[in-house]
């Protein structure tokens, strides 16, 4: 059989099973989340096996000490996916709320009805926790979920998703609910990337070359969980303190993921006060500051100079731009220009400025006098999150329960026909 | 200057039109609209002018007689154009809308706002009145436009845009907010699909083949508004009266558009009764019809057979697929195989039979007991529409202005950090 027939097989089963899972009662996809939880949790070891065969490969093969540590499935991590099914099971289930409902002149009503999307692709690398993550948030928001996981954590994903399954079957739910792909072939990617018909959404989780290279090649929508070049900018009329703790707190409380700030953009009115108190306490952690012109002249020649290239820059790391700008209006324009869309923040004690701020600068989350850290679907009230959408159309920001989902118009009439 | 570059000027221009209209005030907006439907109206005779080279070069390539009628600006299609804009002008201001808002228990306050999506594309055919939908509909809803129009209508096109860009422009409107490409030549569609940095959505509108080429091409996402295979499913306890209405309806009365009724399937308790009555109707209206082997015992075999293709076929005529069914289950399968997920409908007296059928049929608009014919923007209560999406993510049916918005989060603190 041909990929394409493979791929076909895949689909159309996950196809089936989206039609069952779409009308599953809340209780029932809950009952079945529960006791994949402790399916998982009674299978730890046989994980915990397949997972050390998987990461003996990984350093066999010379991968870096970050690569394996998201491979690596201890007991605190297998903890947390079982920890994760539960309070998944405990969030409301989105499917079924009626976001809209009319009455119209002619008696027709009209409900706009939340639904599931149907068939999602998850491509990942190889974090082993994103299936258990994914399994769950698909099911209960009544999707089936194809999944195909990076060739490095291959073993860990088959022993996770057997054990899901065996517990699964036994509650009835339809084997075509969650498929693991077990084949790590790229030729499998490009099937399942022209899978138009056969799956409604992919996801891409992973470094920025698989989510660019996915979304360049991929016939069914993609939304990008992508890069966070996140700015904070402090204000002329900002409260200092504030900005300290706002820009300390975005660079230093967790350098390497996506809503951690990249760039500080800091008004000339304030720069010559504000700069040396944040570059103290910066230092004091370690973070390496590379400045505009301006900011080397304040801080002095042992900060690198900022380019371009750094400015487009995600450091993921305890390195932080530094620019001072003349107006607001220079800070939204460095923002359009050099930002992700992702989260930026403006300090600042003039509601106005906020506001404007607000209005103008074109990102998932735009904050007023908080740090950026705050982009994720916990902070945010969602329970769990399937990623960070960076992207503009369906949802933006962080995907819950609810951004899995559609939906569609139910119309109940009494025989009306247009004229 | 090569297309890639053309392009990148395009959309420069018009990202930089899109900052801007994305915080212009409604009553702005609707100046500006205003405005341009008098221009319109004033510029009828240049307009008409300019239709007319298109008309007799359409003629002089031999178009067809419907083609030609599409293309066709006479006195009361201009009168449609500047009344629409007026019409547009009135409706709500989609943009700043509150959609959710929440306090968090640490104090932050997130507020869900609705806003452009930014910078539009439109692809489409000869149709002259889509130029003046979609610069008022994308103007209303704060998105700046480019519109690459069919080399058959390009005198109409650009007369239109001519006397829309004078009035808008006396009036303070950004040059880029609405960009008419006058360049007829496939590449330069080539290039716009490709521009995945500016522009932000394309929505083709036009026949299949060119909204399935678009699809299939784009680096920038797609919305489809694709075909229309809907539905009627005369239930074994429907109102047989009511049936009967709502049949013809979805069939006759406008069957060259995407909510008609392409096939009817009836349940095996009521075909004998039913099928003479409404097949009796339709013969009455000129209507072919094409039965399965059921249908055909009942109905004559003058009733041409249908086959799978037939089911798969939007006709956009008087012609009608017939089925007859055993069961609920075997009309959702049905729909499932051979429908386009725009609107399908179920007659039934019994409600419960009536939420299996909106639960479990997966088209934007499911109806009970009315006209699949409902689904359009107007119908809907949206005002206007600028086109009806077949597609999952973002929106399902009837895009008025609302969908053609995103949102943003904008959340306000007093110095919160993550800890």
């Amino acid at each position: 059989m041909d990929l394409i027939n493979v791929m076909k097989n895949i689909t159309g089963r996950a196809r089936k099973a989206a039609a069952s899972l779409g009308v599953m009662p809340t209780k029932k996809k809950n009952a079945i989340l529960l006791k994949m939880a402790k399916a998982l949790d009674q299978a730890r070891d046989s994980i915990g096996e397949a997972n050390e065969v998987d990461v003996a490969n990984a350093r066999g093969k010379g991968k870096s000490k970050a690569f394996v540590d998201r491979l690596k499935l201890d007991d605190k991590r297998i903890d947390g996916m079982c920890s994760m099914m539960r309070e998944v099971a405990a969030l409301d289930d989105p499917v079924g709320t009626v976001l809209e409902k009319k009455k119209r002149p002619n008696g027709l009503v009209i409900e706009k009805v939340r639904v599931p999307i149907g068939v999602i692709g998850i491509i990942y690398e190889a974090r082993p926790n994103v299936t258990a993550d994914c399994v769950s948030l698909c099911l209960k928001s009544g999707n089936a979920v194809i999944l195909r996981g990076g060739s490095d954590a291959i073993n860990s994903n088959k022993a996770i998703c057997g054990a899901l399954k065996k517990a699964a079957e036994a509650e009835g739910l339809n084997e075509g609910a969650f498929i693991l792909i077990e084949d790590t072939s790229r030729e499998i990617v490009d099937a399942m990337l022209a899978s138009s018909d056969g799956i409604d959404l992919i996801m891409p989780r992973g470094g920025e070359s698989l989510i660019s290279e996915v979304a360049a090649r991929s016939k069914v929508p993609v939304i990008k969980h992508y890069k966070g070049i996140c700015h904070v900018y402090v204000d002329a009329e900002a409260d200092l303190n504030m900005a300290e703790d706002i820009c300390f707190n975005a660079k230093v409380q967790r350098p390497g993921v996506c809503n951690a700030m990249e760039t500080m953009l800091v008004h000339e009115a304030v720069a010559e006060k504000f700069l040396p108190r944040i570059a103290a306490e910066l230092r004091g952690s370690g973070v390496k500051m590379k400045g505009c012109p301006r900011t080397r002249e304040i801080l002095g020649s042992d900060v690198a100079e900022a380019g371009e290239k750094d400015f487009a820059t995600e450091w993921l790391d305890l390195i932080l731009n530094i620019r001072v700008v003349r107006s607001l209006e220079e800070a939204i324009e460095h923002i359009a220009r050099f930002g992700s869309n992702h989260s930026d923040a403006i300090v600042t004690r003039n509601r106005r400025t906020g506001e404007e701020f607000t209005g103008r600068v074109d990102s998932a989350a735009v904050y007023v006098n908080a740090s950026t850290r705050f982009t994720d679907g916990g902070e945010f009230g969602k329970g769990a999150e399937i990623g960070i959408s960076t992207d503009k159309l369906h949802a933006r920001g962080p995907m819950g329960l609810e951004e899995l989902c559609t939906y569609k118009y139910v119309i109940r009439g009494r025989g009306q026909i247009r004229t």
